[in-house]
This record gives C-alpha cells, sequence and structure tokens, in this order.
C-alpha cells in the first residue's frame, strides 16, 4: 500500500486563439514571476498555462471549464480533454522546484490536459489579473514546467483532427470568407495550400453556406461571407464513414 | 485549501482484441464476484476492465504496461492513453460500493484510461488468475463500475482513430487477406463495405505489400496474403495532410 499513489490532480488549459488579422494561431499564456527578497533579481521568469487544481466535488471538464472563465470570462468554448500527463519528474527542473517551494504546493502532480479554440479577439488581455497574453504557437516565449510539451502535444492533436472534423470552425468568427479558412489551415498546418483547389473544394460543402453579404472595410474587391452550420454538418455524417489511411 | 482534491489514481485498460475466425472485435474483461457469508447469495456478480493503482514512481504509460502484462504476459502493444475519468460519483452505485467497502479503496478514485490492440489468439485465457475472458464488443455482459461508459469512448476513438490511421494492422496478423482487413473494418465500423471498391483500394496502398505466399489449409480457393508496412507508411505520410472534413 505505501508504494500506492494518493496525489494533486489538477487541469491545465492550452487555449488556442486564431487571429484574422495577422493570420496566426496563438496561445493564451501566464506570466511567472518571482524575485529574490534581498536581490531583487528574478528568480523565476517566465510563461506558463492557465490550470488549478480540480475540487473536490467537481467533475474534471467542470474544473476546466472554470478554470477558463476565470481567466476569460467565456463561457461555452469548443473545449476538449486530449491528455493526462503525469510523469513522476514532471515538474521538478530547477526554475520549477523554487516556484512549488515558494507556493507550496506537492510536487507530484498529475494534470489532465485541455485544450479550447476561440478568437483572440474574445479575449481582453489589457485587463486582466492573470498578465495573460496571446503567443504565437511559433513563437514560443520561455515556458515553465512541463507546458511545452503540453502545449506541442496539444498543438499535434489539433493538427490531426482540423484534418477530420470541422473544428476549425471554432477558430474563426460566425461570418467569414473562404481565404480566412485557407489562412486558418495554412497557419495551423503550417502548409501553403492550392488556392482554387481548396476553393472549390470549401464552396461544395452542403455546409458552407453562403451569406447575402459581403466584407466591409477593406481595400480590396470586398469577398463573399459564408457561415458554417453545424446542423447540416451532423446531419450529413452522423452515419457516413470514410476511409481514408 | 480544505476544497483541494487529493485522491487515489489508477490506470485503467480496454484489451481490443480481433478475432480473425469469428470475425468479431472483442473486450477482454475480468469477473468481480462476492458472495453474501452467510447465505452464499452472490452480492456482486459482474465484469470489469483490468486496472490497478499507479504506483509513485511510475509514468501513467508504465503502469498501463504493467497492468497489461500482468494480465496477458504481452509486452509492446499498440497503447493509447484516451482519455480520464474523473466524475465524483464515478465509483457510487449499489454494488460498486458494495465491492469498494470489501476491498477497502477509497472511493474518488481518477482514472487514466488506455486501449490497446491485440489478437484475441496472443492471449491463453484457459489459464490466467483474473478469470479474464473475450467479450464482443457488441455482446457486451453485465458491467461494474463506469467501465461501459469507459469501453465505449474507447471504441469511439477507435472508429474515429481507424479511419485516417492505419492502426487496424495492429488488431491483425503478420500475413492477411484483402478479405481480412474488409471483415475488420465491418467489424468496427458495423457496416457492409463495397467488396470492389475496397479491395483495389487497399491493394493500390504502397504500404501494403503482397507477399509470396498463400493462405494454407482453407476450404476455397486460398487468397494472396499481404503484409502491412510501417516504415513505407510513415515515409509516404509524415509530409502530407490531406484535408477531408
Amino acid at each position: 500500500m505505501t508504494n500506492e499513489l494518493i496525489q494533486n490532480l489538477s487541469v491545465d488549459c492550452v487555449v488556442f486563439g486564431f487571429d484574422t488579422n495577422t493570420k496566426t494561431l496563438n496561445v493564451l499564456l501566464i506570466k511567472r514571476y518571482l524575485e529574490d527578497e534581498k536581490t531583487n533579481q528574478p528568480l523565476v521568469d517566465d510563461y506558463v498555462l492557465t490550470g488549478y487544481h480540480v475540487y473536490q466535488n467537481e467533475s474534471l471538464d467542470d474544473s476546466a471549464t472554470r478554470v477558463l472563465k476565470e481567466l476569460t470570462g467565456l463561457t461555452g468554448q469548443y473545449k476538449k480533454q486530449f491528455k493526462a500527463f503525469g510523469d513522476p519528474n514532471r515538474l521538478k527542473n530547477e526554475k520549477d522546484l523554487i516556484w512549488v517551494e515558494n507556493q507550496r504546493f506537492n510536487v507530484r502532480t498529475i494534470t489532465i490536459a485541455y485544450y479550447f479554440l476561440l478568437k483572440t479577439e474574445d479575449v481582453d488581455v489589457s485587463n486582466n489579473t492573470y498578465q495573460a497574453k496571446w503567443h504565437p504557437i511559433n513563437q514560443l516565449p520561455k515556458i515553465g514546467f512541463d507546458h511545452k510539451q503540453i502545449i506541442l502535444e496539444a498543438y499535434e492533436d489539433l493538427k490531426t483532427k482540423c484534418l477530420s472534423e470541422p473544428i476549425i470552425f471554432e477558430l474563426l468568427p460566425d461570418k467569414f470568407t473562404i481565404n480566412d479558412v485557407q489562412d486558418l489551415y495554412e497557419s495551423i498546418l503550417n502548409i501553403e495550400i492550392d488556392n482554387r483547389n481548396f476553393r472549390r473544394k470549401v464552396i461544395n460543402k452542403k455546409y458552407i453556406i453562403p451569406l447575402d453579404e459581403k466584407q466591409v472595410g477593406v481595400s480590396k474587391r470586398p469577398a463573399q461571407l459564408y457561415m458554417f452550420s453545424k446542423d447540416i454538418y451532423q446531419k450529413i455524417y452522423q452515419k457516413s464513414y470514410l476511409i481514408n489511411i
């Protein structure tokens, strides 16, 4: 029985946001900062994911929802539990031990990692107690704990999932252009997509609905706006399987 | 701090096995049995997944590998951590409470669920201390704890994954016929596949290698045998993305 593991449980949230202006996929990170009391030199100065302990009477999903709400004020965003991280040494590098000692956490903590998909514009980063900031996925700063690994595994999961499920529409505004869809795929997958084929393929989907509206406030010729219909998608794909290995 | 959750952590393993003779996808379950000491009437009599507590110095993956090895003697099988289950009430139905009391477990246990893919013939079920038995996924017996939910979520994950990744070959013998592949897909997805199209599509894959061998010991005309080359698959698919939403 002494060998049995009883420990802390937390959730950590990888919050992905797409910025349609800069065409970049971003991650929301919070600052981790600690000074030496005598010298005022920084002992810990990096970024981490937002996360928290799971409460006694709370499900894992509710816990993740609570953490996102506390950070961003948002609820009802697309959420996916993608992996549990429980390596015995996951929080044991030098900076983490300084931080952990200071915060009086238990050392072995298992974390259940979630990712959320939203639009960067939905979060007011100028006004939050956590100093949360968006960072492009391809230019991540120095990151504490094992959170870089967690981010990269979330990103891999997102890449795989966006090929076979229409989750990318969670990252787009309700009304979007076909170019926005292409920009988003190119940004997530880090590839260039043949414009003409892609356009035809997307427009032909029954769940991509053309609106009686065009872009406003653009310098070039305004493009047609579309919306994604989840209802239609689910009706079409409920019982169809396309084997594509 | 009193609100903070400190509890047991376990792994549970959904062991999927395909039986090429009966063409069924199976799950390996162990018996849970407890009698009333006075009346000898069964108090608990159902099946559960194999699982165990995670040890102090053990990663989650190592823990799942250990559990599978103890049950089946097998190592090196395809393994996937697919979800953590942590509902506060997950082990609180009547039979579970009788069982838990008897076994002196803590009541709230978070479990990290894995699934394994193997061939039913690889496990000697006639000779194991756990009374483990294969059960067809479509004819599951009475199942304890929240393990039915865990099995069904593992099955959903397997269904989705087998459409976009060649994991089904983990369920087949090293040498197989194209019919075996079709039977397996039909069994997992619970569909009928058009024979001719499927045959052509599979044979055209560069990573499906025809062997200089045919079936032996069959009553009808022996079919050509094939193997799956993971090396070739990885070389081809490493840098290609097919958007298929």
